[in-house]
């Protein structure tokens, strides 16, 4: 098994309906997620930035973040910036896998099974973990690292994921991160 | 706006894991499902049947049909057998998008909507109407057109359709059907 | 490497536009190809036949290849029906890749390797040599096995393959299978 | 209809093999694929980039035009540059459409024909050419707007696209553009 650590959408400039409920659960999330994308450096796991183009054909990964900088929390997006150089794919849907490179890419480096941070658990988060379950990747997703916008439906999404699509529900602490070489 | 009903996994011989949770549930459907599927027939409107090949990569709609009416639960199949020469598409796995031809099959029919009805409203039937959102297809759910294992879950699904799908949850007496011409 | 021998577009009632031109070639490969595949039956080898469904959307391994056998052609067809309960699986487009659940069941199989034989060397088979190609799985065709209807595009084709698609050319006679298990 | 010019893989540091084979045919198409792309920005028409990121995950438009410029050919890169703010699409293998969100932005535009220029012609025209067809999105291909290695597989492929995928073969002259809006 090799493992690459995924950071779903923390590019965002909190500018859209609802930012003000996700935003309350973002803040639990940077600093453990921020913790555990610098265990991922130190330790030479795989690191992927998956984020949304806005509907932007035209941006690159310093344009995403420059735009979120420039949101409305800042703070939030600051912390997680993408380390130079990250492999970066630009999604244009809820799932990381629709109409992306990221399988072709996870297949060129023999990667089968993702450690998924970021937002939104119970929309993007809880939909990539589907599509990873049918292509039979594994995953893993830290509590403690996803952050949402219902409660509830988040609760619900995790139990979805642990029972019916095998995924392993733990913390940024505790999730084993593998070495890439 | 031109709809299908699809029809999911109602072939199934009942006797996996959690079937039984399952079969509670399905004695609810079979009425207005079948119902439905008659008023479609007599409208003429768009019919699809999709079913899990469970794991037989030589299985024919009538091969999963009679595998389904030699189950534990024949009287839950007998009233939803496929109508002759019914359009059948076959998965190997939780949607019924993942690499099968249905999206094939509504481009060449034009269809953009899809009234979903059959099982598991957690899994197939949530999975399914991701994969429809992000394609930007319609979907309509009739709550007793769908069956369940676990209730909570259930709930929770046809919540996150309805809130983060833009699935219109209806009824099978309700639902608006389109005529296929 | 684990190869699967795979049997593309030989269930065909050969009615259609240029249909004459198709069979004289056919009538070549016959032999060969079915030395072939009971050589893979013998030796144990994954054999898979795909095949177009004519637009029919109800259509079945059995229901395809009596079609064919009703056709204009059963001479051609008859030596090379599907064995009882082989995989089979059915394409609506000029790929075996597009839209079909092949990729799924080869990676099911662990299969990295294709031998490709039937019709049209300068449609379906360079097009399904590339679907291969760009996912990494390895192929061979034997120049004796697949049929044309222009001869100097499928020259070209088969040029292309070696080429650009690092495509084996090889013969029914010379092609290694390996082992199912 | 409304089309969409698709520039391919102009974005070329030349410096692999093949490549002076190559751009012996790229010097011929410069000038009218050029002209091409001014006309089609006077005239409004969709214009969209689609260039290889040479196994570079992190790359970006931007980085992609600086890595061409420093390569053994600027004066074939630098008249082809693409204009602030296009449209840009970045692939992985050798078509248009696999694994990228290409088709997912044509939907968006409603866009059902595509104008291919670049590079190759018996390689990425001809497989973008197919992906294409199977999809039912109509292609033409400028004769003079796209550049081969080996001129007799360029022939068969143009020679293909007319005669089994419905492409038009026209000139960078005579192709109809039509306006975005």
């Amino acid at each position: 098994m090799k493992s690459a650590l995924i950071v779903v959408d923390m590019l965002n400039p909190y500018e859209h309906e609802d930012a003000e409920r996700l935003t309350r659960s973002v803040e639990e999330i940077v600093e453990p997620v921020s913790e555990l994308i610098a265990r991922a450096s130190r330790e030479g796991a795989e690191l992927i930035y998956v984020n949304d183009n806005y509907g932007d054909w035209n941006s690159s990964a310093e344009e995403l973040a420059q735009r979120a900088m420039d949101g409305s929390r800042p703070d939030l997006v600051e912390p997680l910036l993408p380390p130079d150089g990250v492999d970066f794919v630009i999604k244009a849907r809820h799932t990381i896998f629709y109409m992306t490179p990221l399988e072709y890419l996870l297949g060129q480096k023999e990667i089968d099974h993702l450690i998924l941070v970021g937002q939104v658990t119970e929309q993007c988060i809880l939909y990539s973990a589907l599509d990873a379950y049918v292509r039979h990747i594994g995953v893993s997703v830290p509590r403690d690292g996803v952050a949402c916008i219902h409660e509830n439906l988040a609760d619900a999404a995790l139990d979805m994921m642990e029972r019916n699509m095998d995924v392993e529900i733990t913390s940024c602490a505790d999730v084993k991160l593998s070495a890439a070489a």
